[in-house]
């Protein structure tokens, strides 16, 4: 990878495009200076936003796309019908060598479909997954998969945590990562087949991986392991929930510091402590869902995000790229493939 | 039902029984005036204790029980190996009309496999399931099931539909209480096919239901529904998630307000506004999961909870006695059932 880094970006997806992901652009540009910026895009609307952030406008170049894909395209539609999208572009722009990574905050479904037709899938890897990292009481862990795959066998799990833990370890910088299996008891004999059978392949295969066993709900706060392994409807589930928990509490600490004059003042005086907090669990500070196991870099941004939370989403693809995701994930993958499918033989045979 | 209400109490239960259990005997005592409890466990452990709080030396009896059910006993080995325990004595005494409904904090596996042998279920409900009520950025709402049933298919949560809307009108006291099925979109299209096919029964039979359709993790604590139906797998995982968000954001509130002389000034001013917070979203108010579908009361309390949590659980028993829930519960299934049934057979033909 050289020095250099491109990325294609979606600019009609989201919100509030093209104005926050133009906006974006300009933030992230003044933190870093070696990246460039492909936007897929009407031109007619991207050029005057352009002009109005010139730090965006002097590492941008505009690529006219016709059609845009919609937030109620079904998937198979989108990959059918909007090959003149900006996000299908984009995308393309991947393949074809021209941008070392795709962003989008358009439409999940589509975006992934569209991701894994053109870019296609890692050696080894049967579904990619979408994963994040978030906040927690230790420092910071990565969950997958949060939605691509609603349901998942053991094998897709193992595949997961093989690429959770490559993630936490080169992306995160974490020594040795510990993986956990998200399930309702931490108990061997509780949870469904799927998560057992792919428990059993990582606590018997001799994967370079510290495997933990089994992680509940509330280990996800609690920061008990680095990554934690789901299929795509729990993982779903438990990141929105947390999200909500997190609204709720906000919302109620808010109203408690401004029902009285008193907790008004206290509030005030209080008020460097309480925005520092604001701003370790503010959420643009997370934005950036990573498609892993495709072969090119794709990030789904939060589609009601602002230019800040999109700038975020541009660092954890510009982390990916200049961390070599892929090739660890190839490497690793190279490694334990052979004794993950003996293992799943046995667990299977059980 | 008698004004007098008898509740039977796995006294031995519990991280911190029978101390807790008594003490929080004599907390529910000071409340209500009309309820006596009979206590199951070791009478030489309980007496002294009782002796210690004579406002629940008053209104109990106790029960010597030789036996207890540990917290690693697997079910099927509890329910056969058990039989002389103090948890499955206090589940007897309300199925021999002794007492109103038992309450436990002990192993929820076996109190949930006794409890359906001993108590069998409702007609009609093929399943119990596991229900808790909780804040929400409304008010409360209620979800099932919380770990009951791994894997539910669409009957099931139809079921717990019906029950969890009986409960949000008749305990919670809701008008017209809106019902909900999680899921990982708000479209049709989207989730597995135990839910949507659950969401097409809710939708086309004609139930004295308010079916809302799909919700998403983030509508728990924004209170979108009053009735939250999802499968035992993801339910826990998001009750237990919800809890470890709401934990990370408690510790990271803590950590701002004691981070520096200004705020913990500004922490004391404010401290009757946080205080009145902290007692809002205590999780020992919300203590106390209901088992509903089975032909008797049962509760079952936290394992870890202290004597207010465990008085809060006493008085979950009393209001479901109160409001003759399983009553509700038979005669509203009693007039859906037939209706469910033949759009049962629709669902599945589609």
């Amino acid at each position: 990878m050289a020095d250099n880094i491109t990325l294609a970006i979606d600019a009609m997806g989201g919100d509030h495009a093209p104005a926050m992901v133009v906006e974006g652009i300009a933030l992230a540009a003044a933190e870093r200076s070696n990246v460039n910026y492909l936007l897929f895009g009407n031109e007619q609307e991207i050029a005057p936003l352009l002009d109005r952030f010139p730090a965006a406008k002097a590492v941008s170049s505009v690529r006219h796309a016709e059609d845009v894909v919609l937030d109620d395209d079904k998937p198979a539609v989108a990959l059918r019908g909007r090959r003149a999208s900006s996000m299908r572009l984009a995308i393309n722009a991947v393949n074809d060598g021209e941008a070392d990574g795709i962003i989008s905050a358009g439409n999940t479904g589509a975006l992934m479909a569209m991701a894994k037709f053109v870019l296609k899938t890692l050696p080894g890897i049967d579904r990619p997954a979408i994963a994040t990292y978030f906040p927690t009481q230790r420092s910071e862990s990565v969950m997958l998969d949060l939605g691509a795959n609603v349901e998942c066998d053991a094998n897709n799990l193992v595949q997961f945590a093989v690429m959770g833990e490559v993630f936490a370890r080169n992306v995160l910088g974490l020594k040795n990562p510990s993986v956990g299996i998200l399930n309702i008891g931490a108990e061997d004999l509780k949870g469904n087949s799927e998560v057992k059978e792919a428990a059993t392949i990582l606590q018997e295969a001799h994967l370079p991986i510290k495997f933990h066993g089994f992680v509940e709900g509330d280990d996800i706060g609690a920061g008990t392991v680095d990554v934690i392994v789901t299929d795509g409807f729990t993982g779903n589930v438990a990141l929105k929930t947390a999200e909500g928990t997190a609204k709720l509490f906000s919302k109620s600490l808010k109203d408690a510091l401004t029902s009285s004059p008193l907790a008004m003042l206290g509030a005030f005086i209080a008020k460097p402590a309480l925005n520092r907090l604001k701003q370790h669990l503010d959420p643009r500070r997370y934005n950036g869902a990573m498609f892993l196991g495709l072969n090119g870099i794709c990030i789904k941004s939060h589609g009601g995000t602002d230019a800040f939370g999109f700038a975020h989403a541009l660092q954890v693809a510009h982390d990916l790229i200049n961390k070599s995701i892929n090739e660890s994930i190839k490497e690793d993958f190279k490694k334990v493939q052979a004794d993950i499918e003996s293992h799943k033989q046995a667990a299977v045979g059980q």
